[in-house]
């Protein structure tokens, strides 16, 4: 099963975060390059994501979308459900394991995502504010507390449940917004699941072609 | 289409918000009764969600959980998806339809609910803090920002994408975590949606079969 036409999704104009590729189009980009699935990229700049022609897309202002045989998707967790489900690769064909691999793309971005986007909260507009440093401790100190919980269920496991899925890709890519933060290295097979899923080709056909995207958007 | 056995599910022994319908097992509940699925429901303490037993269900030990036809899971979002997959009237039959009812369901967990949860962090865990005030005003207009957009969407129709699904239920439910702190009243397009979704008969079943539960426990 595949698409019947090439899908087409946005992403940032310019990339927020100098290339280290953890825009939410990088989720859709490697589901896309794991089932094999070529796509078209539409770039759009900061101001335009805000404009009624975008919010028509995705009510919230942001990227990715992705647009379909006349379907417009807007979360990152439905592009990738959608991929998934419609392409091989990324969800096992045993009924139960399936829904199980669906279980840990909710539980990403469900019960992992979002105090490690409250961390970026906290850097990006608590900064200046007198509890910085105290915010820092007491969100850094619940995202361990989700990484402790994820740690003790992966254990030796090279996935969470069986072979590579999209919960997989998921998780991945949630705990990839840790870098640089020294948490993800306090759990070792954490760390070392990141790397593993980061060394598959498509993710880094994935990771190359959103720098590439990005370069190209620079020197225009 | 429905299961083939009657499933299993947990929710917390006591009422941690005295009985206002706020506790996840609610969405789990309500869509088993839009099916019109008959359930069990296993209560667990405070005490037993953090034990081995129910984390290898659960392994960031909360509940709900959904245990049905040798398949356990664990997200609130899963659960849902995995009733409204598996039985008639939470998703609708046109494929594009489908996806996007599906959509919302993954916008609801993932754009919507982070916000309104740190509130709820903001008023339990920050309340003796010197920043509490600034705080809950930061995050109080994260959310009115959140609030805007989909209130935007919404405009003047009943349910965000033609008829009620699961998109709405879990969106609904959501936004009910906002009940008395007087943001949703700021927008009378979504107060009138969630009072929409509440009078459902399916929503009433659900909140009063929960709070039969909770006064049940409550007098063991």
């Amino acid at each position: 099963m595949a698409f019947k036409s090439k899908p087409t999704i946005t992403a940032f104009q310019r990339s927020p975060d100098g290339g280290r590729g953890l825009a939410r189009d990088m989720r859709v980009r490697w589901a896309l390059e794991e089932v094999g699935q070529s796509y078209n990229v539409r770039p759009v700049s900061f101001a335009a994501m805000k404009e009624p022609a975008h919010r028509a897309i995705h009510p919230f202002g942001q990227i990715p979308t992705c647009e379909e045989g006349g379907l417009a998707l807007f979360e990152t967790g439905a592009i990738v459900f959608h991929i998934a489900s419609r392409c091989e690769g990324l969800l096992p064909s045993e009924t139960n394991a399936r829904v199980r691999a669906i279980n840990w793309m909710f539980a990403a971005l469900s019960s992992v995502e979002p105090v490690i986007v409250e961390r970026e909260v906290v850097l990006y507009r608590e900064r200046d504010e007198s509890w910085f440093e105290q915010r820092l401790r007491l969100v850094e100190d619940r995202i361990r507390a989700k990484l402790t919980d994820l740690s003790r269920r992966l254990g030796n496991a090279d996935w969470l449940d069986g072979q590579f899925s999209a919960g997989d890709l998921m998780t991945v890519d949630v705990l990839r917004r840790l870098g640089g933060s020294g948490l993800l290295e306090e759990f070792p097979n954490l760390a070392a699941f990141v790397a593993r899923a980061e060394a598959r080709p498509a993710f880094k056909r994935a990771f190359e072609a959103q720098h590439a995207f990005f370069n190209a958007g620079a020197k225009v």
